[in-house]
This record gives C-alpha cells, sequence and structure tokens, in this order.
C-alpha cells in the first residue's frame, strides 16, 4: 500500500472530497487484525456482573455476541468501510480486578482486499457499550477507554504491531 | 426508577437470564443525554485533518454524519436497548492539540420512556471510528479513550451529571 | 378493528395489491402478544447444547439474544408490518426431553396502534434459527415447528387465546 | 469438515464461548442448499389467499419476496453467521388443499467457503412470516411447521439428503 | 414551522455544520405526503412488463413491496432523517403508454412531530429502481424522471399541494 | 449474458415469480459502472447551499457520504440484486446554473460476476434525496430528475454507454 509511504489520507479524492478507496488491484491475502478496549467501573459493579456471570453468564455472554454481530455491521456504519465477507470473528471479554473493569479483546479475520482494522475495532467498540448498557442502572459514571488496534497481519504493508 | 435505588442489574430476569426490560408504565418525558469521547493521534495527523478540514472539511464532516446515522441504529446494534423515535441528533467534533486529538461531544433527545444514553454514547463511539477509519492510513497507533456519559434529564430519576 | 368482522385480507387494497394497513386512527393501547415455537433435535443433540449450557450457556444465551434483536427486526423483515416502539421483548427457551429439543417462548408489548403477534413470532423464529446453526454440525436433521401465537391482548378486537 | 467427524457444536470455542467459527481455510465450492417449511390454515383462509392470488397475486407475490430478501439478511439475524455474496435465491410457494395451507420451498446457492443452509432456512421462515402476516386477520390460528434442510451439496463433507 | 418563513437551512447548526433538527416541541398531528415520479422506457419494454403483469404481476408486485419497505428504511438512508412510526404507507404503479413507462405514486402517513415527504420520496425512487432493475437486461437505456412531492398535509404550516 | 440477446425479464422464472437470477457460473471480471441524475431547485436555493457549501460544506458532503453508504445497502433495498462486496464508490455533486441545481454522478466498481448498475444508480438516488431533505425547509417544490447509466464495462456482454 502506498498509505504507508505517504502521508496522504487516502480517504479524500485529489479535490479533499470523501469517498471509498479502490481495493479492486489489490491481492486477495489473508488478513487478520486484532483490537483491545476495556470499560472501566466500580469494583461492587464488576463483582454484580461477575456474579451474574456465575449464576448465567448473560452481561459476558450477551455483549460477546454484540461485538461479534456488529463487526458484520462495520460497512454500514462507518461510511468509507468496503462491505467484506468477515470468515471469522471473536471477541474475549475477561474481568481485570485492578483497573477495575472489563477487558474486551476481538479478532476479525479475511481472505481478500483489504485489512480488517475496522471490523475489530468496531466489535470492541459495540462490546464495549454493551456492558455500558447492560450494568449502567448501578453504575453511570463508567468510562470506555483503550480502543485500539494491537497487531495486523497480511496485505501488501506486512505485519504490524503496537508498540507497548 | 428502581434502577437507582436497588442494585440490580436490570436487564437480567429473576432468573438470570437476559430480557428487554419492560417500559411501558414509564411516562413520557422529555430525555436529554450528553456524551463524551475523544481520539488521541500524533500531532501531524491531526495537522493533515486540519488542512484537509480547511480544504473542504470531509474528516470531519464524515464522522459528524456516520456518528449521528449510527445513534439511529443503537437498538439495532445493543441487544437490550429499546427502539426510539429520538427528535434530535447533534455531534459536535473539535481538535484538542494538547491532547493531541479530536474531542467528539454528541447529544441525543427523545420525547419518551427510556433514557436516551445509549444513543449519545453509540453516537460517539461510531464518530470515533470513522475519524480512526479516515487517518488510519497515516497514523496506525491511535486510540479512542474516554468515552462516558456526562449528563442525562429526563425521566423519574431526575437530573445527573458527572463528578469531574 | 373491522378485521375480525369481515372475513377480508386487509393488506390488499381494493383492486388486491399489496398495502401497509392504515393504522392511524386506532387508540394507544397496551398490546401484548405471546408466541410459541420449538426445535426437535437427536437426543444426544440436546444432550450436547444442555451440557455446553451447564458450562458458559452458550447456545441458549446466544439464541435468546438473537430473538430479542430479531423482534426488532420485524418491520424490515416483513413488507407490511409497521415499524414499532417496542417496550418489552422476552425470550424464554427450555429444554424439553420428551420432545427432545427446546421450547421458545417470546413475549411483545408495546403501547400503540396495532399488534404486536408479528414480533413475537420473529423472535421465536430467530431464536429457533439460531438453535438450528449453532447445532447444526452434529445434527442436520433438526425440525422447527409449532411455531403460532399463544394469546394476544389489547386493542378493539380484546383478548384472544389459542384454543389447546 | 471436521464437523461431521466429532460431535462437537463448532460455535464454540475451547473454553465454551461463542464465536463464528474460521472457515478462512475451506475451499471456494459451489454450494447449494434447499429447505422446506409450511403454514397451517382454515381451509377457507387458503381459499380466500388463492382467490386473491388469481386476481392480482400480492400474497404470494409479497411472501416470495420478503422471502429473498431475508436470506440477504440472515448473517445480520443469526450471530455467527458468516456474510455471504449469495449468487441465487429463490423461493416456491404451492398451496396444498389436503394441509390445508401453502407449502413453501426456498434455494440459497454459493461459490464459498461456507453452506448456505441458513440462508434457506431463513428464507423458509420469513416467507411463511409473512404469509401468517398478510392473512392473520382472517385466521389467527395459523401455524408454522416443518422447517427444515431437505438436501445440501457442496463443501468437504459432500451431498447431503434429508430421509424421509 | 419557522422553516417556511425564513430561508434558512435548517439541517445546518447555527456554525453550519449538520445536525438533526430538534422537533421534539412540535406538536403531534396527522402528517400526510403523497409523492410521484416515473421509469421512462421503450414500449416493448413496458409491453413485456405488463405482459408479464398479465401472467403473474411480479415486476409491478416486486417493486411495489420494494417501495414500501424502501419507506421504512428512510431514516437509515438519509443522514438527518428522524426515525418515524409511520401508520401507513402504500404505492401504487400504473402504466402510461404516452411516456411509455410506469408512473408510481407513493402515500406515506404518521401522527407524529414531523413530516413524511421523505417518506413518500423514498419509497418513489426505490420503485422506480426496482422496477429498473427487473427491466434492466432488455433495455439499458431507461430513465428515472420527474421525482417530487405532489402534496403534503398537517403539522403547523398546513396543507401544501405542488403547483402544477 | 443471455440477457442480452433475448428479450426476456431474467428476473422472472419460467412461470413469472420473482427469483434472483443465478450468476454462479458468470466469471469474476473487472465490473464498473457510471450513473448520474440532478435536483432541480430554485436558483435562491442553489445559492443557499453554495454559500453554505463555501462555510462548512455540509449539504454537499452530508449527501456525497450518504450515497456513498446507500451504494452498500442496494442489495438490502432492491428485491433480487445480488449482495456484492463493492470495491469502490464514489459521488461528485456539482452545481449546474443553468439547471439551477445540482448535479449527481456516482461511479461503483467490483470485481466480481455480476454488474454494478443498480448499485451507482441507488447511490445517485439516495445522494438526490438527500439534498431534497436538507433544503426542503427553503424549497419544497424541488424535483429529481434524469437518473440514468451512463457507461458499464466488464461482463461478458462488454462496455456500453448511453446514447447522448
Amino acid at each position: 500500500m502506498a498509505d504507508e509511504s505517504s502521508p496522504r489520507l487516502t480517504h479524500l479524492a485529489e479535490d479533499g472530497s470523501a469517498a471509498m478507496v479502490d481495493v479492486g488491484d489489490k491481492a486477495d491475502t489473508v488478513r487478520v487484525a486484532e483490537a483491545i478496549g476495556h470499560v472501566r467501573m466500580k469494583p461492587e459493579t464488576l463483582a454484580l456482573i461477575l456474579a451474574g456471570n456465575m449464576k448465567k453468564g448473560d452481561v459476558i455472554g450477551a455483549a460477546r455476541i454484540a461485538g461479534i454481530m456488529a463487526a458484520k455491521q462495520t460497512a454500514n456504519l462507518i461510511p468509507l468501510c468496503h462491505p467484506l465477507a468477515l470468515t471469522k470473528v471473536s471477541v474475549e471479554i475477561e474481568p481485570d480486578e485492578a483497573l477495575p473493569g472489563l477487558r474486551v479483546r476481538a479478532l476479525a479475520k479475511l481472505t481478500g482486499k483489504t485489512g480488517v482494522e475496522m471490523e475489530a475495532l468496531t466489535a470492541v467498540s459495540v462490546t464495549c457499550l454493551t456492558i455500558y448498557d447492560m450494568a449502567k442502572a448501578v453504575d453511570r459514571g463508567m468510562e470506555i477507554d483503550g480502543i485500539k488496534v494491537l497487531a495486523k497481519s497480511g496485505g501488501k504493508s506486512g505485519d504490524w504491531k503496537l508498540d507497548t
């Protein structure tokens, strides 16, 4: 991708107007992206979610399903994203008592012409929003933070990992 | 709302399974919610976006439209959200050179039976994701942070503001 | 509703062409509908689902979330259904070893101008389809049966229950 | 597919949580699936639909269109289904006076990495729901039954037909 | 509506940025809008469609269903449209041999706070697009024309009719 | 394509009922389509839009984004369109003071088995509808005209251009 070598916002056409970038000439390669994020909450909110989870697992289960389904809506939400035939999406949600809160990690995979970072980021975002929604009755001050791409592979620009 | 007085996750039924809470008996009142968030980026990425903005405004313009449209998709993304006839949605995006990055604020409004925090939060999230998408070719390390409800009004529980 | 007294298919206009029936003059009343259905499967498939359920509950949990979300898509799926601001949706899934299989029951509720049978039926259908999807790798011969309205209340025509 | 040989619910990850199965390594082959189902109704309801059909065909025509459109929504409705570029969808609706009611058969086709049973089943389900919707004013006791996969071909596991 | 008295584009906020106009203070009144448009085609294309129509009516039937369903998608397509609980949508399609082509008229109705012109216009547009799609194999030069609002009623600004 | 040689409406099955045409046997080729259309308005409406555009560009910017996003919804709006993985969509909007009004041109591109005229036409239509929506407060008599395919390339039938 010329993306990396020239500092130009590739979604802007020559005259500066928005357009979906042409990816027709890119090769079909296996592309994977991982993204993370977290929801910070009161310790007692986390305890309530985990206790519920011990019984029927619905907060975490519902948030995971919402995140997976949202990955498939990415091109309908982000104006200049290409519609993609994702071959895999997964979402992991882990409690972190030090935060305190829940940490979310999503993976998206595709054999295709364009990267899947946005799909992984959208999965993380909607998973976090769903956690917020299901716990907001007991904790209005929750905050969603740290949404970023962790790693991506595939495509002309090769593998990339976030410096941490 | 009993939500505030009893520390129970209202989206869980008696047996712990997920369900859309019954809001049929709530009064129709004017409800407003405001949420914020931001995208942290390299200073040169911000400069590029703002320069583009000076020409045709498309990054910020596209992200604002995406955020407004996403607010209307909230109930399709968040499993237990009620479908709502929003009467207003607005999204503001301001540069913050100290961050450096873009700060996003969304407002959602409704005359109805349930709060609109999720709609404001969804607008903020998708606005941030769109900014990420449009600038990712020049800056893969951007991070979305600080997504939270700033204030809400309307409904039985009255007005609420985030302690800051 | 004239619906009940005259045996005419109300979705057909005078000339027989399809149209969304005008419900503008109907009163806003509380309307509730319950629908049921089931997925018939091999006993060992049911055992596998229930064993999975004992661990993390994901087949049943995912199917319940899918059913609730589908109820909100009813007007996008069924051509002549009115878009409705549902105030409640719930889905229950119970194993029945005599079937053998899983029994699904959905409830939809609205304060509005038209009944919510289609929303309850759509929730049941998509819950059953999701069960099928999650178990099809081990049992291709499953069958979805018995999808029907159990009871409805509200509206001019009063309460109604299925004769059983 | 390992699906067939090992009795494991492939949508559950190692730890039992839901995930979209990785199909990236599967071959692109022509895949076809056929599904059936029916709506049982009073004989006079069937007569009314068929009489309407003789005039302008709208109940059956609308239900067919709804079923075809629903097949394209499968991945948005069923949480762990992959988004697919279907190459064909067709829906047939035939009256059966012995039932009495309407029999529905749907076919979905794809050149791709995963089967299309869910698309065919979703088409059948929404076709049946639309028939119910359009006739419910005259017959509330209709029942949707017998939704199942009739045959599938393509993919590593080869052809399969329902024993009947 | 102040809309009519001051020549300002009400979708632009004070600073010129796009926002969904606040309709929360408007009264709930019955609002109706009618829109028209047409597809111009070769006479032999019209003849083929009408001949098909005589058999099973599918071009005109499918286009009508598509238009009705599209009206319900208006707020998902037009960025600053409010989500509305339409109480009625109907679409009429008539041949006009003088054109030659098909004339489309749509009506949308709502008891609510904002007009329904966009819903009627969207229904007409998608009806015309569907006609184009179904006939394009035999006539690529078809043209969609004359899409406009014919009349609207309800709301503070009173009734309005197009001068013709 | 047999489409071109035989004057038959290919979306109708042998018995005249609607079906999504099987494109499974078509070759994957690069396909491009361009479509145009325009919105006719009062000269003062055009002046207001252009003045707004000089400030923040939102009418034209929002309409362009709406058109691009709509292209991705084509298969959800037009009953018999195939879901496609578009590799590029762009929308241009130019003022024409002689009209007076705005002229819209959209391009859609795909490496796949079927043409993308409907995607280009849908982009034009929704761009025009969005312009109408954003300006309707000052000009109710606007009219959308001249929506047609300008050129298409790719596929067995070769290149095609509108005679002008």
